[in-house]
Parts: C-alpha cells; structure tokens; sequence
C-alpha cells in the first residue's frame, strides 16, 4: 500500500494522475486539515474537500476548486443576514459541509464523517485527516496596524495574502494525535509520496502531527516527494510568501532542503535541474521531469515519474527498500 | 400593548393585516416552537420563520410558505448525497437556519436567536418563541404496521399527514417556561388576540407552557380569537384531521368550545353565522365577518373586527376591562 500525504488541490490533480496508473485499492491519502475552519457554524475542511470532489470527478476545473456547476445562492442571503461573506460556499458544497457538521455534532471523528462523505460523494481512494484532533494553522503577519494572529483562511482567502508573513504555527498540533490507521499504513507502506503541495502549510501540519514524521522516517519503504515550487514560484497558492518565513529559499531545492533527511527522492521540474546537483548534495535523488499537470496525462506522467522513483529509479525497477 | 399567540402561516396573514392597522410597536408575537425540528443538523422553526418572513415582506405569497425567489440547490446536492428530502430547505432559507443554528451553537437562546433573525431580517414587530426550552409536538398515529410516535412534521410534511391520529401531546412541555417578556406583556396587555391557527398544534402548545395560560386569563384585558375553521373545514393544513383526536368538532364552534373560559369573544366566518348562537351560549361573544383573507385588505378588515371586539365590540368601542 502506498501512503500519500496531500494538501489541496496540486496534491488532488496529482493524486488524480496517480490514479490513472495505480491502483485506488492500494492508496492511502493523509489530508492536511490545518487550514479548517468553522464558517457560518458549518466545519469545513477545504483540503479533505478538494481531494474527495476532484477524485471522485465532481471538482470545478476551470475555476480551481469547489464543485463543478456550482450556485451561491445560500451564500447571497448570508450577506443579505449581515453574515461575513469573505469565504465563498457554494450551495453544492454548503450541502457537503452540513452533512459533516451534522456527523460530527452527533459525535463521529473527522476520520468516520470523512470516510462517510468520501463513500457518499463516491471517492475511490480511503482519504484520512492528518489527525482527528482540532490543529489550527495560525499565520502571524505584520498587518497595516501592527502584529495580527490570523487564522490561515483569513490570512490567504480574507485578506488575499496581502500582509507580510513573520511565523506560521501550529495551534494545538502537540496534543494531536495521527487519525487511525495511518501510522498502521506507514508501518507497513510500500511507498510514501509527499505531494506537490505546500510545504508549510500543506505538507509541514501533517508531518507536525506527533508520531507521523517518525512514522514516514521508519516506514520500510522510499520516500518520495514531488515539488510545489516550478521556475521559483509556486505552481498555484502562497507558498513564495511562506517559505521565507519559514526559513526556505522559493525554490525547488529550497523545499528540497525541508525535506532532506525524510524523502529518499525529490522530483523537480526540467526547467529546475539546474538545481538537481544540490538536490543531490542534499541527500535526496533528483528526478528531473516535467512538473507542470495542465491535463490529467501529464499528472498521470508526473505520477508515473514519482512511482518509478519510489521503486528506486527507472535504473532500478525492482525496487530498493531502504 | 397586544399580544398574539400565532401559528404559522394563517396567523402570519393574519398578522400581516393587523399591521395595517395596528402599531407595530406596540405588538408582542408569541410564536409556536412545537413544530420546530433539527434538519441536517440546522436548527429549524417553521413556524417562527413563516411569521417572520411574512411580516419582512420576504415570504413567497404564491407557494404559500418560504420565501420569494427561492431555490434547492443545497436540498439537491443532500439528496444527492444520500440524505432525506422530505423536509425541503429553500437555499435562501437555509441561510436563515445557518444563523439561527451559529447562534443557538454559541449559547444564544431561541429567544435571543429569533430576536437577532428578526432584526436582521427587518421584522417589523418584536416576535418571541413560546418558550427558550424544546417542547416538541409528537403525533401518535395508526400507522400502515401498528401505532407510530411521529414529530409533527414527520407526519405532515414527511407523511402527507396520512395516518390517523390517535393523540397529540408536547413533549417536554412539563419542563418549558415561557419565554422572557410573554409573561410580563400579557400581566400588562391591552388586548390578547388568539390568531386564525391551527387549536391543536398551533395555539395549544403554546397555551401548554406552564405560566402562559394563566396569564392569559388573568390578563387585564379582553382575549379574542379567530376561527381558522371555515364552513367545517381548515383554511389551510390539518386542523380537520387533529381536531377529533382533541375531542373537538371540526367547526368553529369545536374551537370555540377550546377557547371558552379563556376568551371573551370568538370571530367566526359568515358561513358560519348559524353558529353564532353555540358560540354565545360557550359564553363567547360571537363576531360574525368574512374571514378569507385573499388580500392584505381582507387581512386588515378582519383584523380590525378583532381589535374592534377586544375593545368591546362595536357597539362599545371604549373598550370594556373584563
């Protein structure tokens, strides 16, 4: 069994690549839920959302996220009530939303009213939260008045980014737990992928969570990791604003760098193997491809890439475990 | 000040006239809650919201209950997702309970919550619940395979009201108080209009909180109510099928038989003007007027021989302090 750990939506187009040229049955995906949050009394857990929607084909892929044939009628007559509007439901996904609120209040983990929605909205692969415990990425920014806490939804969607970054914590994460099952699937992996997501707020929550770095650490398997940073920038998301704060150069091998000692191998993009002898010098295997998923072919070659590195390379198609 | 004991929609029209007529300001609603429900975790008051909705000018007059310009986005996407549809949430309507249920989440009363609503919504007149404690009206039915125990909505809504009732009763009811400010407004009221709603499910479960009868009689001014029977038949709803299982007559002079000892004078429809003298002789003064209300002016007409008989009736228009 391979265990994925994913952010939001470049950990789903790839997870979606993924599947196309591996088994669903044999995949475990470890979510990051540090960017949850309760809006309008409903818990949301936009990362879990956008791997569940975009595996089981209901994402929006013209827009980026949410739903496909989205309405946000629910959303006007909040704003009409006086209610904040900065973070956009959509009705489709309001309904998502209620049905995990409702499975939640009536006392089920995250992991059981995840594993309830996946089977609902017909997801094929066992998606788990990083931890069913409450961990709330906080992101300290210098606003246009002094120092301000904000939750990172507020930070990101709220305030579109716009306040520099000086620390990004995790609220609550030393009293997590990992979610059942997944130091089980890590124990027993025959791979770990960390997707191309964010390395601070998507991939670092996870591996935050006491007990799961360890995990990955002794898994009887490589570990690979695909970048999130293409030509010095982010492929989508922030990650140029975090990574500086969180003491990483913007680049292919400054995530490579937070990965070192943990992944076996770093997959990176042709226009970044430049950078492949440092990626080298940092432990990891380069595996120069091309990175970018513009159509579920070139996620599924991405996937490929990262499948063929997991085993020990094309030059090693057998596999070593490590 | 007045005081109203509504229902649902037949009081909301009601209501609706009165304000024509009357100062908003100077006109306490008392609302059911026996029919409240939780639907998809969202705490719902359909009874509250169609009082509500009405008198904001919100409610969709053509369907009847809802509100205007609605849609089922959200209703759709929880079919789809395998949850019931029986009890259809408009998407602009759901926002209402998404406030609602925020609200109660954070420690609100229902009062409170329905005060906020109110404002928010821009009712005109201050509208209380019954009582801040759930009393829930429960239906025992012959069902197809042996007695059932239905919440009202269950059986009307989810059941089209199909199976015969043996009894109605209000669960919790011992425990309910009523609701801050009721109590007080009718120790003080000028007037106390019992609105054209359904005796058993409607006005009953409020006359049911220990506190509110008894302070309904013993309130310094004349009580009215308005048949919502018509001809031996409900304007609207199922008084017809409730009524025989409260050991009443389905006709204004059966409720007008519930209200004697509490109210002085019983508004009934022309058609019904043969009744007049059973009325008389339960020791309510009859009021005979058309009671259809097609139009806002037949609401206000009708509305306005309700106040002319708590002053005493035309023919005393100074008002007579029981």
């Amino acid at each position: 069994m391979l265990v994925a750990l994913a952010g939001g939506v470049g950990a789903a187009k790839f997870l979606r690549g993924l599947l196309r040229v591996h088994d669903p049955g044999d995949l475990l995906v470890v979510g990051n839920t540090g960017d949850d949050l309760r809006m309008h009394g409903l818990a949301v857990s936009p990362d879990l959302d956008s791997v569940a929607y975009t595996l089981a084909g209901l994402a929006d892929e013209e827009r980026g996220w949410g739903l496909a044939g989205e309405s946000w009628n629910v959303r006007e007559a909040l704003v009409r009530l006086g209610e904040p509007g900065w973070f956009a439901l959509g009705d489709r996904d309001i309904a998502t939303h209620l049905l995990r609120t409702r499975l939640l209040g009536e006392g089920a983990s995250l992991s059981e009213a995840t594993a309830e929605l996946c089977r609902r909205l017909g997801v094929p692969v066992r998606l788990v939260p990083m931890s069913d415990q409450r961990v709330e990425t906080r992101v300290e920014v210098d606003g246009p008045d002094g120092p301000l806490d904000l939750g990172f939804q507020e930070w990101w969607v709220g305030r579109q980014a716009r306040d520099p970054v000086r620390a990004v914590r995790f609220q609550g994460v030393e009293d997590a737990r990992p979610a059942p099952g997944i130091v089980e699937a890590l124990a027993a992996a025959g791979g770990v992928l960390i997707c191309p997501s964010n390395p601070v707020v998507s991939i670092a929550p996870i591996l935050a969570v006491p007990g799961i770095r360890a995990a990955v650490a002794a898994a009887p398997c490589r570990v690979v990791a695909v970048t999130p940073i293409v030509g010095g920038a982010p492929v989508r998301g922030m990650a140029d604003k975090l990574l500086p704060a969180w003491g990483a150069e913007v680049s292919a091998r400054g995530v490579a760098g937070l990965y070192a000692g943990l992944a076996d191998a770093f997959v990176l993009d042709a226009v970044d193997a430049g950078q492949a002898a440092e990626v080298a010098a940092l432990g990891l295997e380069p595996v120069v491809v091309p990175t970018l998923m513009r159509t579920v072919e070139d996620a599924a070659a991405l996937a490929k890439a990262a499948l063929e590195a997991l085993g020990g390379g094309p030059g090693n198609p057998e596999g070593v475990p490590r």
